[in-house]
């Protein structure tokens, strides 16, 4: 059970007294007492200690805890593998067969605050929806997956050999094996992960063609409507209440190949959310981080950073703010763009720029990609992108806790890129005995086919939280979203 | 370059002054000034920052970092696999032919304190010394591996097919290839680990498999002295300079199956390690840590507790305390042993017997197995095995920083064992910031065919520590061990 947040203090009491005494005691029933009060002072600085549960919560955490338990104990005992743990390819058919899921999956999961407008709605609606339209053209690109764009004429690009959807799948003879291709040719959940993947870096390149595979279908006006409403209500029927995507405002076109203004693209995302919100009672808004690539020159940056403030200030209810997309290997680390992403502050304009930036979404140790997380918050960041090295930088991790810096764990994202195999071993854990501010998110969540939260919440649940970590965790989990 | 250890206070200093101005700072030049500070400090919490070096030490330093350098920016740049964190089974070769290793490999390495009696020696040389003895045998087990022995008659077992390993050797008519066979068939490298052994609980059970093949061959009064002499000779010549054995005193019978007394084991443990300590000026000793299995009863325990106290006053400078050896899951935990454990202090006689109990050497959260780190902290232990949890433990971690417990980390074994694939996600890293005790040790080194220490302290070098962690790192890992 877990322990409720009245009783933390008197264990802590406890387990002062405990300490004047040798803590090698002689007597049994002392050492039980030290013990137990040890342990829960450990409970107790744990993520969820503080918060306070009604009496049905509790009734419903009691069976969580149970449930969890259950499938902990199994694979100790029997010594097998632990599927919440295991990769998300093997896991994800059974974890929503627990009840746990069928909880969690229903419960209300406050916000997705890191999330990338490529990945927001389900490969099947993708191709059952947006591939059946007059204008939607495919090919085979170089990376030898196929490449799905929208055209009024295909004339301008003569790049691929692209090809009408609709006919090729009339032509195919068969609609439902056709989709189902191209669902294969896009998932990153179809392939087999150990084969297909061997390095981080392979998962990488993956996502990195996935994004190529969309990106001319979804980044276009006539279709980022209809994407973004399709994508409020998977993530609303997933009990998500408010989205903070990252999407790149600049460089969008047109299927005529003109450019489209970046407040045009602000007004699509606003227009969406504003009649989102008053259709659905509960769903509270949706909101942009505009990102720029990590491959811009300082420059670009700038001129990134310029545009970001000005919209800032005049669509400050649905522009939150400015972050860098791109893996940090081989992109450039923020130092590289220090100039400009100190130039707001320097600026005599009365603006400000909320910084939600990416750090150390790798494994490394004393490089430019993993200090990352240093000039985060020396660049006084909002927020903090997956944060994986944090628990190797302790001095930064003091001013992350005094400040009160969120951090947006992506447990799926991370294990699928390769950065960590058994999830057990996500170098976030540690952080979670610490009071800081840790969220869940999803990144990509279509890219492997995940729901909106909930199996990235199920996960952190069940594989980066304590055997005795109930109900309380989910809630402060998802409250700290909010 | 590695800062300096009295340049550590003057870091400290500016990055005080640098948070008394706001940390968003206009001015670039102050950014990078506060940043450097915040950085330096973070290297200045780091093992081997309170090391000094002399002027050669300083080269060897500046020369070991740029090679380490070359190999993450490689890795990094090319987004390769990064071969020093990869699977020992791919990686021992390449290691070898670094400079670093071999610049590690020639280094005094201190003490190997978490070594186990059944994988001391290279199965080269129990191969082609061990079998080669007149009554060597081997059989095929029923868990399809070959199983040695000593006997001086047959009869006495009856439970596997056993024959003369000499007559098999000569009947094969091909004696090198007879004795490759024979070492595949024993290596843990031998095999492929990623398809062998997929999860934890398969890497574990092939080395129980192991320590059964070995067991009677080694464990056995008329080969142990040779075998302990040979595993002196080859922990010197990897430039080791003192060992501490865990091993089983009790339960030992000789070649005609008749017990041996603990006494007179340890008597063959002690002659050996005076003889070689006479005969070379560079070695300091072995002493043993005397283990009973976790699958024992509480009964068992309290026996072998009593009688470790026993051998403790008779044999105080060769039996240096108590352990209880095999996995902790699903072994018993300390905790199920508390009655036991509890007996020295207990007990009205002045005998104190220290411990050194495995602690955690798995990925659990909340559960018995991992609470043994709070259980070995209780019960006063003088140093910790693996404490692979111990991040997740946040006041335990305090009691052990203060009362400067040691931690004994053995990567590589945890990397066989299945507990982290990257090296980079090892759990005790965040520790690494901590002014700890930590040390390296190598645990079954033998069964993987690893050097005594060399592989560990190279992976430990290239995958736990910062790229800005040079030979300052090494030297304080390796002072810990002393």
């Amino acid at each position: 059970m877990e322990p409720s947040a009245e009783l933390c203090v008197v264990f802590l009491a406890v387990l002062l007294a405990s300490v004047i005494l040798p803590m090698y005691s002689v007597d049994e029933t002392n050492f039980l007492t030290a013990r137990s009060a040890l342990i829960k002072s450990e409970n107790c600085a744990r993520l969820g200690s503080n918060v306070k549960l009604d009496t049905n919560e509790k009734m419903v955490s009691s069976f969580l805890l149970m449930e969890k338990q259950k499938v902990i104990n199994a694979a100790r005992l029997n010594r097998s593998i632990y599927m919440p743990a295991a990769s998300f390819f093997l896991s994800k058919r059974w974890m929503q067969n627990t009840p746990v899921f069928k909880i969690i999956s229903k419960m209300p999961k406050g916000a997705a605050l890191h999330i990338h407008e490529l990945a927001l709605t389900s490969l099947d609606w993708l191709i059952s929806n947006l591939t059946y339209r007059d204008n939607a053209y495919m090919c085979k690109a170089k990376h030898g997956y196929l490449k799905f764009a929208v055209f009024s004429t295909l004339s301008r690009n003569p790049d691929c050999a692209w090809k009408s959807v609709k006919q090729e799948r009339t032509a195919s003879g068969n609609a439902a094996l056709f989709n189902e291709r191209l669902k294969k040719n896009l998932s990153l959940l179809a392939t087999d992960p150990l084969k297909t993947f061997e390095t981080p870096s392979d998962a990488q390149r993956r996502l990195e063609i996935y994004q190529d595979q969309v990106e001319n279908l979804i980044r276009r006006p006539t279709v980022l409507t209809d994407y973004l409403t399709q994508a409020i209500k998977e993530f609303q029927a997933d009990n998500v209440l408010y989205m903070e995507v990252r999407a790149r405002l600049t460089g969008m076109i047109d299927e005529h190949g003109e450019p489209v203004s970046p407040e045009g693209v602000l007004e699509m995302y606003e227009n969406v959310g504003y009649e989102i919100v008053n259709k659905f009672r509960n769903f509270s808004g949706l909101r942009i981080i505009h990102t720029s690539p990590r491959y811009s020159t300082p420059a670009e940056v700038l001129r990134e950073v310029q545009l970001a403030m000005k919209l800032r200030g005049d669509y400050s209810d649905i522009l939150v703010g400015f972050d860098l997309d791109g893996f940090e290997n081989p992109g450039q680390s923020l130092s590289y763009y220090l100039d400009a992403l100190l130039f707001p502050t320097r600026s005599k304009q009365d603006l400000s720029l909320p910084y939600f930036f990416h750090a150390s979404e790798n494994l490394w140790f004393g490089t430019d990609a993993d200090e990352n997380i240093v000039d985060a918050v020396m660049l006084n960041v909002s927020r903090i992108g997956h944060a994986y090295s944090l628990p190797k930088y302790a001095k930064t991790m003091d001013i992350i806790k005094d400040k009160m810096i969120g951090i947006e764990v992506n447990p799926i994202s991370n294990q699928v890129m390769g950065l960590v195999q058994d999830l057990r071993n996500h170098a976030i854990i540690p952080v979670l005995t610490v009071d800081t501010p840790i969220l869940i998110s999803s990144d990509y969540p279509a890219a492997w086919e995940a729901l909106p939260l909930s199996h990235d919440l199920y996960v952190s649940f069940m594989a980066l939280s304590s055997k005795n970590s109930g109900l309380r965790y989910l809630k402060e989990m998802i409250t700290h979203s909010i």
